[in-house]
């Protein structure tokens, strides 16, 4: 843990920085099997699955007996907890629907935007030390909502060659099309290029580890849309005497858990705070089963007081956390003021977990900074807006002299003239 | 022209097919001059300013005198033009705002999005044969809506080192904080990193040529968000026998004359619709400034015949195109089937040009198919959503039991904990 009173402007930046992953290393090897997954198909993508995933996989595919016996497997507790997730995850993802506003902006000039899903999208959701069923809520839900066509998953199989059982009923609930066993790189180039059992698509979704990111940057390269770039996981608490030190601590340890690379950020008001969290975290450390990956997290991780209230904000947004708990007395004077974050947590009833499963508000959220560019997975991520204009003669008149000027002055003759020739009315009916 | 009557459905990959721009050949030269801008700042500006587009700049930042005097110079008709086509943008763009609404997706639990601008953002406006001061306008009104706290826009200087008043009139009645007298890949590096004429930014949007698309995907890779990537301008015109010969030429003409590589399709419900047409083409070309840049542009236009409606309405989404103008007697029957495209112009009083300038819309655009994961330029491309959450003891109560399963069965038990140790009250207040 690293400790800084009232730290001096001059050193936030050092203070909030975040560790580099470098790039430039992984391009070679994501641009070789890009090429290979493009020219091989499922071939290549079997490859490299057995290559980083050391699997051999069959059928790419996952078969409706497997996703049949998956439903079967799961004990009814956690399905009911998952199908009361996936509610209140609709009902937030449903309200964002926008309704399509017909504007007058001149007289008889009609304009409005009508949303349409992306007809093809692909979902990643990451392997690694736990089954994050929870992401196919996070990522099927809206796109469903959304209105999406072909919604394809991909997801690193299990040693065994199986996907955990509770991806696929996530998945077989939220209506994804087709589930696909292999993630990483060649997971990103088949949807790009599309193979012999995984479908092209237009963009790309979810979270990922540094050769997922790396993969989808380069996609971007071809063409794909995606979410965002994502990186490592983290989490800024900012806590007043109004908070709660066993509150704090859990909620500094949940995010701790996620990896040894997770960033964990305290902010205080004042250093007398300070001791009963750090005691309360190191106490509720020891009964974790990921005790050993909260503990290498919590190395980096960083206390800060800082008593000025402005800078708080400053340092809350040049941060631009992934995830922000206001464990502090009076929020509402923090919220038109934070700028830049991902997913905000308000209050001592508001953990991050609550959001990471159930809220209804999504976690797959912008990381590394990227908080000040994006937002997190929504509605709109799978949606594009198109926009629409119908004139009437009258609004046509109305603004003809507009475009005839403006067009004159650009030296575009031709834009002139299909405003020039209607409102003339010379015209020729077929 | 190239005329294709009623195809069949395996030739309409070829027929729709846009030319390829090798983005490959341009990575070498793209990643240089980054590397420079990021060593060397102004310097390597305003060297590769004078590479590219012969000028010496010796200040990069266009000085107040020079918007002044500007503003002076314009002419009071073009003012108005100008002041009339920002009202109308103002109009569609405020109209875009979001209300915030707070949604109760568990009894106690309160989620909500609530939308943030980008802090600094980077406009690019392309130099060229044409000054675009109508782009200036199309960037900065819904920047300025958005909230955007710095607002830097890169064009590329005239010869003789100045800009175009009319696009420092335009910034200056848009608010536009800075404006600097560079283009191409070296102001996209300026944005990505910084220099002491320009401040690095989060996002920039703007269209450019392929030299910009390529440094704005290369700038992705170094964190840099951007609006969409860019290809030539295109249009589809959809004709029945409701339309008017020479209103479709004029359109198909506009499009024709922004450049050489300008796209244009013709989809006819009969043949019989074709000759009018062509004829028309080819009288008004004629008086065109821009007939040479025009006629080049149509020799890759296509004219297709499609009788059957549902394939015309396959093709238009397969197309995707940029600009879509639907002159046809049954507007409303195409609407809802429209899937991917940018902006549609809807019966035969809405040529592309009114949405180029002044309806109200947004001209920056998907092309190159990118309408099929890309909106255009709206108010979200300068917003960030940020999501809330609140949880009264009730909600927290509520939704306890589901995080808790559901993150037990994911083997995180820190998350399940900051549930838990809430609920249990068992709690040391500091």
């Amino acid at each position: 843990m690293k400790i800084a009173i009232n730290p001096q402007k001059t050193q936030w930046r050092e203070i909030l920085k975040r560790p580099q992953v470098n790039q430039q290393q992984l391009s070679e090897i994501v641009s070789q099997i890009f090429d290979e997954v493009g020219r091989d198909g499922d071939k290549a993508v079997k490859k490299y699955t057995h290559f980083f995933d050391r699997v051999d996989v069959e059928d790419l595919l996952v078969a409706q007996a497997e996703i049949d016996r998956a439903v079967n497997q799961i004990d009814g507790e956690l399905k009911e907890a998952i199908l009361k997730a996936k509610e209140n995850i609709e009902i937030f993802h449903k309200a964002q629907m926008p309704e399509v506003k017909r504007i007058e902006t001149s007289p008889g000039v009609y304009c409005w935007q009508e949303m349409r899903g992306i007809e093809k999208v692909g979902l990643y959701v990451p392997g690694g030390s736990a089954p994050l069923f929870s992401t196919v809520l996070m990522l099927a839900i809206p796109a469903r909502i959304a209105g999406c066509e072909e919604i394809v998953l991909c997801t690193p199989p299990n040693k065994d060659g199986t996907v955990n059982p509770a991806i696929l009923f996530a998945a077989a609930i939220c209506g994804v099309d087709k589930v696909i066993k292999t993630g990483g790189i060649q997971a990103v180039a088949a949807f790009t290029y599309g193979t012999e059992s995984i479908p092209q698509v237009y963009k790309v979704v979810g979270p990922g580890n540094q050769y997922v990111t790396a993969a989808k940057l380069y996609a971007q390269l071809k063409g794909m849309a995606i979410d965002m770039p994502a990186g490592p996981s983290e989490l800024m608490v900012v806590a007043d005497e109004s908070s709660i030190a066993d509150f704090v601590a859990a909620d500094l340890l949940s995010q701790a858990e996620h990896g040894t690379d997770s960033q964990v950020i305290c902010l205080l008001t004042k250093e007398k705070l300070l001791n009963p969290i750090k005691t309360a975290v190191l106490s509720q450390l020891e009964d974790l089963p990921r005790k050993s990956i909260a503990q290498e997290a919590l190395e980096n991780a960083r206390f800060l007081v800082v008593e000025d209230f402005h800078q708080r904000i400053e340092i809350i947004n040049e941060y631009a956390a992934e995830h922000l708990i206001l464990a502090v007395k009076d929020p509402e004077v923090y919220v038109p003021k934070i700028k830049n974050a991902g997913s905000v947590f308000i209050g001592n009833n508001s953990p991050e977990s609550v959001g990471d499963y159930a809220s209804g508000t999504n976690h797959t959220l912008p990381t590394n900074g990227f908080a000040k560019a994006y937002s997190g997975v929504n509605l709109n991520t799978f949606c594009k807006q198109i926009t629409f204009q119908e004139l009437s003669t009258e609004g046509l008149e109305n603004i003809a002299p507009i475009v005839e000027k403006m067009a004159e002055a650009e030296g575009l003759y031709a834009h002139k003239k299909a405003v020039s020739i209607r409102v003339s009315q010379k015209v020729t009916v077929i």
